[in-house]
């Protein structure tokens, strides 16, 4: 069976698929990655999908549960590289990728991972739910 | 066609080989990877293989093809996430990829770029041949 690979790049996690996303590939991704985010204490996860010609619902779906999954594992996850003719046909059949964020990238799409992280620790600072995170240095 | 992505982080390109190397998608990463370097004016390239379960000869002499292309416009190039059973078969059929440079991952190839350019850099510190290279910021 092909696997996606995920390659590790500081904190973050960074993951390009180009094979199809059959039922498989998809969940052993998420296995995959999940297993990496905790093996790593990586706290985002960037996901290019700049080789697919094609997102219906159900490469949405499993990019929803990756972010979902990443999320309750303490990381935020962006998709990035998403061609325009991708982005047209998504919102003319009506998916909207609902809790994904994007950005045009992988270096915007590791800004923006930089600054949410900021962000968090601020408002986190004395919340009680941030202990048994695992401690990342700051970029 | 199937067509490999190129990621650009910071002043590097990564690639991140999945598909099966066919003698058109190899030709036209050689080609995106060729204008990318020039267009971006990236100093590393980083090809991860770790989807790959066999390497023979024809992708062997595409990576090594790869890297002379790139060191012809001023970039080195690093291949990583070799699997210890490839590397087994690469050395049992008596391949040993000439001229190309390895790291086990994508964050040790990154560190060997980083290091081959400023050795780079202290060496052409008053040679000739560094007049027209693109100007690119140390790491």
């Amino acid at each position: 069976m092909e696997r996606v690979p995920i390659l590790k790049i500081g904190a973050i996690l960074l993951v390009s698929i180009q094979i199809d996303m059959e039922d498989q590939v998809a969940l052993q991704l998420q296995e995959d990655l999940a297993d990496r985010i905790v093996a790593t204490g990586c706290h985002g996860v960037i996901i290019d999908i700049s080789a697919l010609d094609i997102v219906d619902s159900f490469v949405g779906r499993t990019l929803a549960t990756i972010a979902g999954i990443s999320k309750v594992l303490d990381a935020d996850t962006v998709v990035v590289g998403m061609r325009p003719a991708v982005a047209i046909t998504l919102v003319e059949l009506g998916l909207s990728l609902p809790g994904i964020r994007t950005a045009l990238n992988v270096e915007l799409g590791m800004d923006l991972l930089a600054r949410e992280r900021f962000q968090d620790e601020d408002e986190d600072e004395d919340g009680p739910d941030n202990a048994e995170t695992p401690v990342v240095p700051a970029p």
